[in-house]
């Protein structure tokens, strides 16, 4: 077995564990590298994040660049599965192409939306054309398939639909189906006993745990954006608390030297 | 007076208010927008965030690239003054000409440090050499005059030589002096005392705070790497809080929406 398809079978195999695999989202290398250094297996990039650290809106089709560059520069530091938006292209040879560029630089899944651009769902058949075109072009990669329809505000979903979804994307050579904001357990079960693939949700603060996701049958939880917006929140805060001439509690912040550390070779 | 002497201008008198000028540092475009969101007049970078955020290591002069394209996303934003290490070129025309490159994006100043990749300090007739050349170049630019003798760990510093270079980098053109790592309320004050430019110190959790550093003459309180390294705990801790099944507390943190607005036509 090669080490790329060991790679690909090791990643496969994280979603097939007593608990979900917790997937936490990395948007640099210094994020990705501070949370592989805490031993997480595997971690997964934030499209939100990647976007606006460059300045450019996330779900726009406009970081192309960027998360390649991404992946080239984390993709050593753990299995890494990076956020596709929807591809950043409407042609799935171009799309397929782009999956086969970050699987030669270490890369061993991508996340495949159905949402556009425009806050609309794409056809089934247009998205199951992209999945096939991607699993087709690079075998072994883990294609999770996201479903949008309870994400993008406003969208009219039901429960029918994202089932059918879940199913024609299992059928178009998806690995993963990824329904971020499935809004309770009976949609949780249903997703889970509507396909054979894994099912990944979101880690929403005040809704399921992932002890609960994991009882419900659910087998990855990723963050999304929630650690960068977390990453922002305390920057301001901490700002905040050195203007008013509040404490800054330190215990626990990683040293000028241990951030430096985090670049191999370094130190 | 052109819009460019208006921002120098601007940026300069910061410098000359009531309480010394809070400069919060940012390392990519989305902590640079929450910081300025946040009603600063005025925001630094962190060579260190952006450094370890591109997979480098700080202070090695490997990031001019880096930070020129940071320069190009963020000095719209408000005055923005960046962290050029030692200008990353051993040669003072080049960074001088990076001066002037960084001066057209918007930019209203720099910091220069005498610290070099090697841990050592350079002589002080190279550094203000290095002041000069880019106080020349550029007129009006705020040339922030950094002086590593205690930041470098073990090197020898005394509170004579500090105040040596600081009197020999005034002299060579500076616009201010930072002393991170000063130790003591009497080095403060003798720094204070023996130049006409204004003094910039660091801020660091547990020593003098916003308001004590401002009575003893500081008139500028930048943050470094802090706020860095505290987003990148805030990550770490949060995404170890959903593992061990701990609540995550949301209150303030930016939605997914809020998050997009950062970037100037978005939402």
């Amino acid at each position: 077995m090669s080490r790329t398809a060991e790679r690909f079978d090791a990643f496969r195999r994280l979603h097939d564990q007593d608990k979900p695999l917790l997937l936490p989202n990395a948007w640099d290398f210094a994020s990705a590298a501070a949370l592989a250094a805490q031993g997480f297996p595997a971690i997964g990039s934030t499209s939100l994040g990647v976007a606006i650290a460059s300045g450019k809106r996330d779900a726009a089709g406009a970081t192309r660049d960027e998360t390649l560059a991404l992946a080239r520069r984390i993709s050593g530091l753990c299995l890494v599965t990076v956020d596709l938006e929807s591809g950043f292209d409407e042609r799935s040879p171009a799309v397929a192409e782009l999956a086969a560029e970050l699987a030669d630089t270490g890369i061993v899944g991508v996340n495949l939306e159905d949402g556009r651009a425009d806050s609309t769902l794409a056809p089934i058949g247009q998205q199951q054309e992209l999945i096939a075109a991607v699993a087709e072009r690079v075998p072994g990669l883990f294609v999770n398939a996201r479903i949008d329809s309870y994400w993008i505000a406003g969208w009219p979903a039901t429960r029918d639909d994202a089932i059918r979804r879940a199913q024609a994307y299992q059928a178009a050579g998806a690995s993963g189906i990824f329904v971020p904001g499935a809004p309770d357990e009976t949609t949780i079960r249903a997703l889970v006993e509507a396909v054979e693939l894994p099912l990944n949700l979101l880690f929403i603060p005040g809704q399921f745990g992932l002890r609960r996701l994991g009882e419900l049958g659910v087998r990855r939880v990723s963050c999304g954006s929630l650690l960068f917006r977390v990453a922002l929140h305390a920057a301001v805060t901490t700002v905040a608390q050195i203007r008013e001439g509040d404490p800054v509690e330190a215990p626990g912040i990683p040293s000028y030297a241990e951030v430096q550390a985090l670049v191999a070779g370094s130190g």
